[in-house]
Order: structure tokens, then C-alpha cells, then sequence
């Protein structure tokens, strides 16, 4: 049976699952679970994750949820995976496992509620797009900024093209870059002004992007339409609903 | 080279590190980094943790942060380690990896901010026992509750001894329970009225602390100096200054 990855491409853990997927040449069938409609609270979803998020994978009977998780059993899983995704050596392990951890309680905590509060909207029931919030995307500013530097001057050190100075990528360098490229749906000015301060890890994006194309810009497609929409929302009313519904690749 | 453990066990993801290595024989030095005097921001302490935070890890020539990352390692890198702690099965070790996740973004985020907001007092300054917050306690006690309850319902189905029905403990019980203990510096009210309700997870603490004692308990002990000297400052005034300071076990 082949792999189920339940996921939507809006979400940034649940695109870097279907990118690491495609780059390895899993053979996997990508089931859209629309959260911009509610979909993953629906009981038929919290079948396959009580969480009720994406992304959630199904492997025969087995089912799991988070992200990082999912990422470092892929990697182990499937045997064609190339050891520099996940590291066999204890060290390097190690130091992954500490940069994603980490990633959950500073870059994510950051990140995700800015272009929220910026520029999607904070949810309104359980759809996101209400009115925008800059007081609070001022404040998650700060601890993304942090979080930014922090990777800027530990992790990219030197000339490394990668995160821990390594020459591939790893699912660190992965989940981190999709994080942050949930920044490309604010206006352009925003972006350069959150981003510009630190050309290592513009530079970075470049590498992981270079890694792991065509599949990384397919998958990261959807941010344009976003944006696309967002600024004709801006252009009307700055509060007015927006419909981040997009078609269904699959049905749950 | 003797491991070092720079912890402080006022610091819940600090505490299991030290217990795991206690119970499972682990030779190491705890070192006190006193975060309520701003210590883990110090430029000797940040060349072993840039972060700033404890718990952190030195050994040989290998420093490591983040909790479940130390866990994770030293259960790989001590071969004495008992498989259960974290198994070597591919499935096993996945949901362990998904529940440690998990954490970060949900029990974390209500256990942590409600016991600073509902006892111990917001940081002033760098150091924590300001002011009372009653109104952010009421906010993140939702986000304890809501984690609360998919332990109970999701992780503790049925007899489970353990997590995931597990008969032994790993360290997705050791880090969660830990967590959980924090609680014990409330007010016995307190503390009954949010725990009360979950009956499995009161058993599961208890099956955790049968599990690794005396070492639990013996690592635990600061939580009721601590919420002694909570008590005496209520008698007082609620929004008196309140001394974190503890004893040093070793220098930094």
C-alpha cells in the first residue's frame, strides 16, 4: 500500500514532508486536507490524526503525526534515502535533533504567527483570514528576529552552505527553510525588511532550494497564489474575508 | 572526561535529564546555572549553550542542548542504557519522537506559562517573580487542559503503565511527567483542580516516580522548598519580590 501523506501546501510542515517525499523518490499519494475550511477537525480526519493537523502520514497501519517525526522516519524507512538527510552518526544526529527542537519554540513561534498577524489574518472561527493584527505581528517580530540571527551567527558559520557547516542538506536545513518561506507571501517591501539583515541565510534558501528543485519550487507554488490574493485583498479593504480555500489534489 | 550536566532543577526539562542519568547510572557532574540571577546569560555560560538556556550538555569535546536532544543522545551514546528509553524499533521510536514534538507546542506552552503566571511570578528583568498574572494564567490554563486531556484520552488508552501502552517508561514519560510536576508548587486547590479531572495521567506520574526512584523524588525535592517559600510570600503580599536563589551544587 502506498504511503498517505495528508497534507496542505499553505501549512510549512506539510510542505516540507511532500518536498522530501518527491526529492527521495518515495512513491506516495498526497491526500489534501483543506484547514482553511475546518476539514482537519472533521472526525473522518481525526481518524487518521486526533490532533487534528496536517501533516499526518499513513504507511501501512502505521500512522504519525508532527512533522520532525515524520521526516526522521522517512528518512529511516525508506533505505534509498541518502544518509546526509538524517545522519546514521550519533553526532550529527544529535545536533539535528537539537536544531529542530529548537525550531518548535523560537523560529516556528516566531514565524508562523507574524505572517498571520501581517498579512493572512488570525483565524476567524476555524478559518484563518480575519482582520489583520500589527500590534501582535509587532511583537512575534521580535522573537523571529531572534530566531533569525541566532541561525545566522551559530548555524551558518563560516562559508557553510548548509546548517552545522555540512556540504548536503539535512531535514533541519529543510524544515527551517519551509518555515521561513512562509515569509514569501507578504508584500515584497515587508519581506526584504524582515529578511535583508542576514545575507547567510538568504544565501541558505538558495542552497536548500538548488538541493531539492524542481520539487521545492512546485511545492512552494501555492505561496504565490496566496499572495496574489492577498494583495488584491489589500487593494479593496485591508479587513475584508479572505478565501484561502484551494483545490483539492486528492479527497480525504 | 566526565560528562557535565549545566542544569538548574527549578528547570523541568533540566530535571530529567538528571534523573535519566541518575537512574540509569550515567557517571556526570551536575553543574548549577542559576537562570533566576541571569547566570545561563552569561558569556562563560553561553560558550557552553549560546541559547542561554539549561539544561545543556558537555562531553569530550561535544556540547549539546534542548532536553529531548540530550535525552536522545545519551541514551544512544551509553551503551548501559536500557533499550525502553528510547527503542531501537523504527515504529516505536517514531511515536516517541511525535509525542516529544508534541510537547514543545502544546503541554509546554500551557504548563510552563502557567505556573510562572499562576505562582512563581513573570520575569522582572531577567529573573523571575514578578507580579502575579491571573488573566495570561487563565489563558494558557485552556492550552494545559486541551494537552491535558489528549494525554489522557490518546497516550493512556486502557491499562497503560506508560506511554503508548508501553510497560516501561521512555523518555517521552520522563520529559512529559517532569512537566507536569511543575504543578507542584500551586496551591493544593490549584493543583487538584487541574490535575483532578485526569485520573490515568495521576496514576502515570505515580508509575513515572516508581519507575526512577529514589532519584525522582531526590531531584524534585527544590519543588517544595520552592513552594514553601511560595507560601510564606502569600502571607505576606501577593506581589512582594520573590527569591528564587538555591544553593549551588557546583560552580560554574
Amino acid at each position: 500500500m502506498t504511503l498517505k501523506v495528508y497534507a496542505h501546501r499553505l501549512s510549512q510542515p506539510a510542505r516540507a514532508v511532500i518536498v522530501f517525499c518527491k526529492v527521495n523518490s518515495i512513491d506516495f499519494e498526497e491526500v489534501m486536507v483543506d484547514f482553511t475550511t475546518g476539514q482537519t477537525l472533521s472526525p473522518e480526519f481525526k481518524e487518521i490524526n486526533p490532533m487534528g493537523q496536517v501533516p499526518a502520514i499513513v504507511d501501512g497501519r502505521f500512522r504519525l503525526f508532527e512533522s520532525h517525526a515524520i521526516l526522521s522516519y522517512l528518512a529511516t524507512a525508506f533505505p534509498g534515502v541518502p544518509d546526509h538527510w538524517y545522519p546514521a552518526d550519533l553526532f550529527t544526529r544529535a545536533k539535528i535533533h537539537s536544531i529542530l527542537d529548537w525550531h518548535h519554540s523560537n523560529l516556528r513561534r516566531g514565524a508562523m504567527p507574524f505572517v498571520i498577524n501581517s498579512a493572512l489574518g488570525p483565524a476567524a472561527g476555524p478559518v484563518l483570514g480575519g482582520p489583520l493584527n500589527p500590534q501582535a505581528a509587532n511583537e512575534v517580530e521580535k522573537i523571529l528576529r531572534a530566531s533569525l540571527s541566532k541561525i545566522e551567527s551559530l548555524w551558518l558559520k563560516g562559508n557553510a552552505k548548509f546548517l552545522l557547516g555540512n556540504f548536503k542538506p539535512s531535514i533541519a536545513d529543510l524544515s527551517l527553510v519551509c518555515e521561513i518561506m512562509q515569509l514569501e507571501v507578504l508584500d515584497e517591501k515587508d519581506r526584504e525588511r524582515v529578511l535583508g539583515p542576514y545575507p547567510k541565510i538568504l544565501q541558505w534558501i538558495e542552497n536548500v532550494k538548488s538541493a531539492t528543485n524542481p520539487h521545492f519550487d512546485d511545492v512552494h507554488g501555492i505561496l504565490h497564489k496566496v499572495k496574489a490574493r492577498l494583495q488584491s485583498r489589500l487593494e479593496s479593504t485591508k479587513n475584508s474575508a479572505f478565501d484561502l480555500r484551494m483545490k483539492p489534489n486528492s479527497k480525504l
